[in-house]
């Protein structure tokens, strides 16, 4: 039997998860040892979570631990690390106290109200400036989801209804997005940060692609901006943010702004889309996610979507917001488990409380072994003939861009070849969309150390052997 | 600023979140008690977990755990129920071998395979006849999902590509459904099961119902079926599923199975469609979920859909298992708490084990408790004017007759004034699209006996007074 289907499902791509990760699972499924440098998933290369976290979640999946807990405080001869602090008692209580009908029940849609408060408390501290916010985050505004890609989904199919409708995505781009447009039926407009600037952008830039879109007939509704960038790890310096929201605002288009690596600047200061727009009245969704930055709880899928501005929709006493809700409430909630992570990546424990040291040591840790796996592989990439690597580092990837392929090849042989010949599995340029004419790859800066100093020197031998 | 939508996404309805739970909402917020019966979640109306489940998912949380708890078990002085069993401390280990990356990172976007295998060995022993099953269930059409209507939006959106597309629906049906057809922009095409015959069907119900659909130019793909259904409660009998099977074999449809309540059968035997169709070569969809049965973990949103002769996709090198496997991608992975919730569901402690007892009278208490408060219901609808409850009890729901409401009014304005009036909150039959003319309501029969013990007599007292 065949059934017709909607072209768009199954055209639809997702390189992350494409024909290069395919074949590395064919490897491992042979036993060759693969490493899984093509997605971001830290906990799969060996990150370990941070303990407080798991430590509050594991009592909220079982509260009647919590006084058994405390009754094994009372008893003698239980080693003291066996112990859990009450500080982490007191905290999965509160959470309890608020979550009133625990982990097991579907919430409000949106997510308990304490966690969006949670939420609108954490971006008010992130975005202070001497003190004090221009507009506070409204937590009514602020959705739970499961990790944020369920939010950029969500606002997409709001957004668009047919092939006209566009939205402008930065080439390279994550194939969520791509994806999602594809899924909608609507038109991808792509524009290009410069590269050899550090993927920053300007005016002209942003311009030049409205004016292409328009020109093919495409009403172009948003723009999505990803800072930290995936692929390029690059990030954003704050004018080509307010480039950002003055083009937005002058062509009355929405801005998306995806900010799931907001942890992972490695010492530079993030500056969310939120801080720079201030009082403007310019629609911002912002989406962050608990599956990055150093806790990297992606199977936990949590994450939030914050609303600033939402514009009202034509021909419906509603606004966007009041759309959103709608869908979520078709999905029913945002798993909880999630929810509580999301709480916990917002609400930090306090300093000088006993996890907090612990917390601390964990967080840096993490996020230093991050920077130092990023200075080895850029070392690597110095030895690799015709290699260039532009912009700061952030998020968890390198997008360096490789020149002198042989004749006829693209970066998809390269990177089969290179999994082929050293087990690394990275992600070719092609499947971001990146500009025609280039090669890239990109490549998850995660492994253990120990595991980039043996495939490293691989590499660089692979490379140079196969740019000849 | 005014932007203009897909206006699919803003007129999807969903009446188990809508108007009445939102007036239910504003009630409790100004500090009256409501009672809500307007969805099925049990945890949210004091049903307890399964105290099994949530200590190993306690303890995959925090895997370092395991080996303290065994190191409790060596100290005197720690009380004998403060000890977790050892073979809780195995499962979890069992699982954590398996499922090697942990929580925290994702999995594969079908879920873990050891998970897919425990869910058709379950598949298998529900639906062995004489000790053997006609097609075994194959791990690799089976995709964990986060909840079971994430699996029922993937095989719609696949499906339906516009206006002309048509998926048949009893009617009355889940809005999940509705809303989930509408947000694809394809038609609903209404069957009618017998309300009178305790909601069977036969041949010239679903013909009718496919001629209509063709007379308007519709091409109908598939046939949704709830069993036990919702929001009926009724358990289909075998020759029902056995008329849908001919039906969708003669005319190319696929059948889309919502299973998701087949744990809650209450003495009946569960009959599964894939038991039914044995070995012909009818494309099957079924869903099941971890919300519903005696677990009720709606929140954890776990979930899996088993696909069975998958067809072709028209046009391309692909079956519709491909395509759902694209569509999983996209999300990256379902929940992993979710997905050990779904290993846990189809893999009960071994019989004899140290926690089977527990278990077993938990899951019996469950079920009991629901069939008790089922017939309390019943009991009082008896003694309400002009109300009819058929079929046999299943889900969680009863979805009584109303007649000789007042003129003018219909069941949307009785289940308004019922929640005004006694604080019992439930779901007009016109939101799940009930036969024109007629009124109904759907009732979850999970709050505490106290508490229906005490609203009853109001309900009752309300409803006589209301129909006059």
């Amino acid at each position: 039997m065949r059934v017709t289907v909607n072209p768009n499902l199954v055209e639809m791509e997702y390189a992350v998860r494409g024909p290069i990760p395919m074949r590395a699972a064919e490897l491992e499924a042979q036993g060759r040892k693969t490493i899984p440098c093509n997605i971001g998933n830290p906990q799969a290369l060996g990150q370990d979570p941070i303990t407080f976290y798991r430590e509050v979640i594991s009592l909220l999946e079982a509260p009647g631990r919590i006084a058994r807990e405390r009754r094994l405080r009372g008893v003698t001869g239980v080693a003291s690390e066996d112990l859990l602090d009450e500080y982490v008692l007191d905290v999965a209580e509160h959470v309890l106290a608020q979550m009133k009908t625990g982990l097991g029940a579907y919430s409000e849609s949106k997510g308990p109200r304490f966690i969006r408060e949670a939420v609108a408390a954490y971006i008010d501290r992130r975005d202070e400036v001497d003190g004090r916010v221009a507009v506070a985050s409204d937590p009514d505004r602020i959705f739970l989801t499961n990790g944020a890609s369920e939010g950029a989904m969500f606002i997409l199919e709001i957004l668009i209804s047919g092939p006209d409708d566009g939205v402008m995505i930065p080439i390279p781009q994550y194939p969520l997005y791509s994806a999602a447009i594809k899924r909608c039926g609507g038109s991808l407009v792509g524009y290009y940060p410069d590269e050899e600037r550090g993927w920053e952008m300007d005016r002209e830039i942003l311009e030049a692609s409205l004016a292409e879109a328009k020109g093919r007939g495409v009403n172009v509704k948003a723009i999505v901006v990803i800072n930290p960038g995936n692929p390029t790890g690059a990030i954003l310096a704050e004018h080509s943010i307010g480039e950002v929201i003055d083009f937005a605002e002058e062509h009355g288009l929405l801005i998306i702004a995806d900010e799931v690596y907001q942890h992972n600047v490695y010492g530079a200061e993030f500056v969310s889309f939120a801080r720079v727009l201030g009082e403007r009245e310019v629609s911002l969704f912002s989406l962050h996610s608990t599956s990055k930055g150093f806790y990297g709880e992606c199977g936990h899928r949590g994450g939030y979507l914050e609303v600033r501005n939402a514009p009202l929709l034509q021909g419906y006493d509603l606004d966007f917001a009041d759309a959103l809700l709608k869908r979520a409430s078709v999905s029913l909630c945002p798993n909880t488990v999630g929810q509580a992570m999301t709480y916990l990546m917002v609400a930090e424990p306090k300093e000088g409380s006993p996890p907090w040291e612990r917390f601390v040591a964990e967080r840096d840790a993490v996020l230093a072994a991050l920077q130092d796996k990023a200075t080895l592989i850029r070392e690597a990439l110095g030895e690799m003939r015709g290699v260039e690597c532009f912009g700061r580092t952030g998020a968890m990837y390198l997008f360096p861009r490789l020149s002198g392929l042989p004749e006829g090849t693209g970066d998809f042989d390269y990177c089969m070849a290179l999994l082929e010949e050293t087990g690394l599995c990275t992600v070719n340029g092609s499947g971001f969309h990146q500009r025609p004419g280039t090669s890239h790859l990109r490549i998850a800066f995660l492994p253990p150390k120990e595991m980039l100093a043996e495939v490293l020197p691989r590499w660089i031998a692979f490379h140079n052997a196969y740019v000849g």
